[in-house]
């Protein structure tokens, strides 16, 4: 039975764990909390980049000879395996933790096993408290290792009547600067940042974070299908932040910096390249959330591929009555094969909406 | 200086008010709480409908002779013309009301004067007590009275990436049953409902208002300018209530019943009728509220023609991805055109979201 101390101190962990979104690919985002054996916070830590110490080790160095007796509360389950750093589980024993609280288990077959190790050495362990809030922290890997791809979260901003550009292609601005420093908050959180070739030949886009501090900054991915939309002198090729011009197998890409081209096929059906291939290729580079930032052409089809974990949407109160719409062909013909979501936040961002929505329950696992 | 129990009573002549919304065209809705000379309720009333009791009367009847030495609190200020019913600034003071608090003046030419009226015979008045909070609750009447023409409320349905159907026409049913019942409350708040030719052709709408006892049916009106949209036998012919339709002054309209008829000019540019000459008829008939169900070309038609006062939008989080958009071509070209709106509220309405928007302080008096 969870106390209320238990549950301020894992919201406290996964609060922490947050601050690592953006950062620590391939890893999960993770937060500990230690308290001493009077039930005292003692030290406090969170995942903040591959290859650094986990957020047990930052809370334990952190909680010293305190941690003997205390109890450690973890977002995830302490890891077994000896990576790049060793395994938590050790670590914990080795400081003297007596009790173990985690929210969710690990199932990353490579480090699961932690929770078993603890408890063969007599240690207290226990799951599940503040679950929910765990995962949706830690949705974006959790997907990945689940699924075997990368998380992807659809962005568009549109106006009111569902139009991302005026009839003449002009849209700058639909939406506030509120919205659109909220949009570089999610190029952070992300590994990678994926555009198509309408949106590089129309923009130039950067696609770098600006204006966050410390930002992590994402793989920048741009689908050209026909190496025709990236020319050399574009922003996106700037040294800033890698890139990946995604291509066909048989296009023209001499033009291109040779470690920027990523060849991959044609979809089977449609214009582009195979959105599965797409993210196999990129989880295979570590990526484990992209942030999809259209436009309509690349976004039906990761759609139609049944491959849009979330969607975030910035709606203007604005009408154009004309122009084209944020989301384009993504083969659903009659109102029956339409994509359902739920709603699950609509907040204001300046004078526009962020409305937040995920495929339902039982479409999940597309 | 309004006290807390003046605040509490107009406040409740608000909530009141609001009872006689959709029953009271042409007259404005209004609610009245009248208290005895120590502060207590002595009575309430509303105006119901034209032609019957103002609530000031209503009130003064359920107060008796409580309100003798009494105050009124009143959302509108007290008529001053005889019309159907007498004037209520001598009902006030034949009752021995010594003091008088209404929320709004009363703009109508013929009906002003009443303040000056009590205040002449001794009466104490006092104007603007939660005048913003009553300005809202009698939007409607207030902009008809001031601009000389119907408000319009325009109300759509559609889906996140703003398609009103699929591909394939198929739109039942994109938003949810307790959208669509929510809209059979805006029918029932609205003197009129209108709708164009491809949603008469399509959808055969019988546009009453169902689910609502004791609700005023709206006037049903179709803009069928080539008369060709409505057939004998239309639902929307049914003897549930009214219906007007508009057709073109040379359109062939013998099919149709001769008092169902209302010829007008057409649109100087683009299809359609005259958007200021349909208002202008239904102002004419008595009308001080539209409810525009679309579609997309009737809609566009009324924000090209800068007569849209508030936009209430059914959003259903659903991706199709195709389809027909809400607004349709309303002139506006390039992004520097587009219609700005400002959002009042975001309300979820079982799975979807109800978005109410309307034009920008800068672009009232459209």
């Amino acid at each position: 039975m969870a106390t209320a101390a238990d549950i301020t101190a894992m919201g406290r962990a996964i609060a922490l764990a947050a601050r690592g979104l953006g950062s620590t690919s391939p890893n999960p985002v993770v937060g500990c909390v230690i308290t001493d054996a009077s039930g005292a916070v003692a030290g406090e830590g969170f995942h903040q980049r591959a290859g650094g110490p986990h957020a047990e080790v930052h809370a334990l160095r952190a909680a010293g000879e305190r941690a003997r007796g205390g109890t450690a509360y973890v977002t995830l389950e302490p890891c077994n395996h000896t990576g790049r750093t060793g395994p938590c589980a050790q670590a914990l024993l080795a400081a003297g933790i007596s009790r173990v609280v985690h929210a969710v288990g690990d199932p990353n077959p490579q480090a699961t096993g932690g929770a078993d190790t603890l408890r063969a050495a007599g240690v207290q362990v226990e799951q599940g408290l503040l679950a929910a809030e765990a995962e949706a922290g830690n949705a974006a890997w959790l997907t990945s290792v689940r699924l075997g791809r990368p998380y992807v979260l659809w962005k568009y901003a549109a106006t009111l009547d569902g139009r991302i550009a005026a009839a003449d292609a002009t849209s700058r601005w639909i939406t506030s600067p509120e919205a659109r420093a909220d949009v570089h908050r999610l190029r952070a959180e992300a590994d990678a940042v994926i555009v198509g070739s309408g949106t590089a030949r129309a923009d130039d886009p950067q696609l770098g974070v600006r204006g966050i501090d410390g930002a992590t900054q994402p793989l920048r991915v741009v689908v050209d299908t026909g190496a025709t939309a990236v020319r050399p002198g574009a922003r996106v090729l700037d040294d800033t932040a890698p890139t990946l011009v995604a291509v066909a197998e048989d296009a023209p890409a001499g033009h291109l910096p040779e470690d920027t081209v990523l060849r991959l096929p044609r979809a089977a059906t449609g214009p582009g390249l195979d959105v599965d291939a797409l993210l196999a290729a990129l989880h295979a580079r570590g990526v484990r959330s992209v942030l999809l930032e259209g436009g309509p052409t690349l976004a039906g089809a990761f759609v139609a591929a049944g491959k849009v974990d979330k969607v975030v949407g910035y709606l203007a109160p604005v009408l154009l009555g004309a122009g084209p719409a944020a989301l384009g062909d993504a083969g659903i013909t009659t109102i029956a094969q339409a994509l359902r979501l739920e709603v699950t936040e609509t907040v204001p961002i300046g004078p526009d909406l962020r409305i937040t929505a995920a495929p339902a329950p039982a479409r999940k696992g597309n």
